[in-house]
């Protein structure tokens, strides 16, 4: 079975498996004790703390521990609102972030809260001065992902901070923490270990000092009055151990993961019929990646790809016991059946990406067969070869065009990938020598590329 | 070190390890997942759901895991006083329990409710009658704990119940769960995992069919909508597994550390002045003993008592990093100073019972050294030689009686525990051969037996 779920929950980290066991001999009594066994593991939350509050460019004292991301998120949202009661009773999100996000909003707004979504392009990116635009002065908090938790894309997070001054802005950045940096800008910040590796249990509530907090919930001396209950130290302890595990993997990792998502995004069009990419193709989380295919229902395609030793996920990742359609694919505008997460494990081997992208066309297939309909080919084998010639220096970008413009039929489409200046001007005369149609300029960016530019040449003959 | 804090947290039971280390292999996908791992997590979650069911006497969809007995409390609470706003906003509750409710409780006056603290004898137990009167048309709510946390007094829920008729009661079973059979009469019922050896993050709320509840959180579909956040199956499934261990070996344990907590509560009065055994004699949990040490600071005696090597605990068990004076202690109206809880795992040795009450009378006697104070012997010792001759036929108890009255000094008084009922006549006609004073007939409860009577004999000479 090739786990390509990691969205949901990611396998449990070798570390994380060492340092639980190893806290639950050392660890294993209450911290708020005073005798021996209680200090120890009152040392090893401490630790656990600074570790954590490290990576997340916090201070120890602004870090509480919660028992699930959820949990992190409605503490945070109803802890800052009621904090800034005085200010107002108005919450600005994107339309976007996850259920318990707007779940938490939705019973703010029960008990007399106002709140606003904002809209997202078809990317599913949030445009900072769009978000700007929401805030009032009555408003008490600003929520935003810090990346989209289904289609991969990452906001901007800083940018809207700065955006909106001096409103609190909470940050859940479930998806993103262990892997990528943190970024800066944020008054509240959540996090949830399973996503990064470390066990269930423990999800990361970050308060700035001098953020006005008011608990939503009964009075609890436990961390710092933020989290009740009963201190899990043998968990975060885990959850500790295995952020840092994780990031010190992060650089390495992220570049190959990237790379293999490339790879989906490149090769599910080419592959599949009426099939849709989503997400930022630049702005995006290396691991994950989105796609939805026409004529197909989601839970049907997930069950034939189980059979096929996949586990992937599909819409939203929080109500997919119900199948409704994804609210972020709807925000986005973008097709909402037939949809499929694939969210890669570090580790992940490359041929079991490879597995997937030949299994899947006659796992579609199948699932559409009984329709009885008649497909184009992929839209993809009817568009666009993509050479890739960033970094290369003129005159390389042309002789690659010269040489490879035959791999399409007559009609067909090239794209040239290059980031030396000369090829602005190379590529247009190349096309006038030979008889082809040169089409124009676009960013690199529209194939998935960080740099450079795309020219688009169609073969005439 | 011996560990005798079980009441804070008990050490993991080796099955809870051992399940734990299983459900971390085969259980850590996410439940609401259609794929095969999913699946397997979602069958060992229902499996461990029934076994806690059966358990608590409930029907599997009865129960919701929430990440701790603290959130189950508070959940229970808010969620059933929500449930019956309609019915009104009056709260009852003992003035024992533990902090989670009164502090729920709290918050729930802050809002608007209004709540009711029924008062305890000097043994910590509540009276079904005066719970009753507490009870108004405008209840939405009664609370009462299975067995107090401080003192191990084993409240009357059953007699209460039927005594507040058709209002919902939330019995906090969090001392008693795994160790006692479930009193019956509860509307809801929480407990905590890691107090029956079970892993942190893992609590209980059961919620009976038909009684009304709404959730004071945000929407979230995980464990009936009742307990928000990602569902924690490995450690749910090493609670599980726990439960039924702990509950297997609960008879043969609990008898042995009923006549261990016996032994101390005998003793300590015999070894150390000024001191008082608190908590009902007879209704009590086995494992569980509360003393109190005139002239003593706790936060000192717990620092010497674990420099002997002895984990115990002080005052009310959630505030204990503070030491203000124990609630539970104040409202039974007895000695709060000095405070020491002995709460004994399952398992441990009668040796290392046998060595704390031999380090007991020094370590006491050290810390009120510097005081200069001029004590009484132990009062038991001037007081009362208790012969147990329970089970004995007559002549024995009187046998015994005349083998043993020259231990005490001329003055000094005997008890005679015989459920013989030939005794009651035997011992005063005894007396009056042998010119001793008869002082009367008690119940052995008064002793800490379950039966019999206590046969009272003045040594005149």
């Amino acid at each position: 079975m090739s786990y390509f779920d990691v969205a949901s929950t990611a396998p449990l980290h070798p570390v994380a498996r060492q340092a639980l066991n190893a806290a639950l001999d050392e660890g294993w009594a209450d911290p708020a004790r005073l005798y021996r066994s209680g200090r120890q593991a009152r040392m090893l939350l401490d630790a656990a703390r600074e570790t954590v509050a490290e990576v997340l460019g916090a201070r120890p004292d602004e870090i509480s521990f919660t028992a699930s991301g959820t949990q992190a998120v409605q503490l945070g949202m109803l802890g800052a609102v009621a904090g800034r009661r005085r200010t107002g009773r108005h919450l600005v999100h994107s339309a976007v972030e996850h259920s318990s996000v707007l779940h938490t909003a939705e019973r703010y707004a029960a008990e007399g809260g106002e709140v606003s979504a904002v809209a997202v392009d078809r990317h599913g990116l949030v445009a900072a001065e769009e978000f700007a635009a929401a805030v009032r002065p009555d408003t008490a908090l600003a929520v935003l992902q810090s990346a989209n938790h289904e289609v991969g894309t990452v906001q901007p997070v800083t940018e809207v901070a700065a955006a909106i001054g001096g409103v609190p802005l909470l940050v859940d950045a479930a998806q993103s923490v262990g892997r990528l940096p943190v970024p800066s800008g944020w008054s509240l910040l959540t996090a949830s270990a399973h996503k990064w590796g470390g066990p269930a249990g423990v999800g990361v509530l970050a308060v700035r000092k001098g953020v006005r907090y008011v608990s939503p919930l009964p009075a609890d001396e436990r961390e710092s009055g933020r989290a009740p209950g009963y201190v899990n130290v043998p968990a975060i302890v885990a959850a500790a151990a295995s952020l840092r595990a994780v990031r010190a993997e992060a650089e390495r990792e992220n570049s190959r993961l990237h790379a293999l998502v490339e790879r989906i995004r490149t090769q599910v069009p080419r592959l599949v019929p009426e099939v849709e990419v989503v997400g930022d193709p630049v702005r995006r989380l290396p691991h994950l990646v989105t796609f939805s295919c026409l004529y197909v229902d989601g839970e049907v395609l997930l069950g034939e790809l189980d059979k096929a030793g996949f586990a992937v996920s599909s819409g939203s990742s929080c109500t997919s016991s119900t199948l409704t359609p994804s609210h972020v694919l709807a925000a986005m505008g973008v097709l909402t059946e037939g949809n499929v997460r694939v969210s890669l494990p570090y580790g992940v081997a490359e041929s079991d990406v490879d597995r997937f992208l030949a299994v899947l066309p006659e796992v579609v297939a199948g699932v559409r067969a009984p329709l009885g309909l008649d497909l184009a080919a992929p839209a993809a084998a009817r568009e666009t070869l993509v050479i890739d010639a960033l970094g290369k220096r003129c005159p390389l970008p042309v002789i690659e065009l010269a040489k490879r413009i035959g791999e399409v039929e007559p009609g067909g489409t090239v794209a040239v990938l290059s980031d030396d200046e000369a090829a602005r001007l190379d590529v247009p005369a190349w096309c006038e020598m030979r008889g082809q149609e040169y089409l124009g300029e676009r960013a690199a960016a529209e194939y998935g590329r960080d740099r450079g530019s795309a020219y688009l040449v169609r073969r005439v003959g």
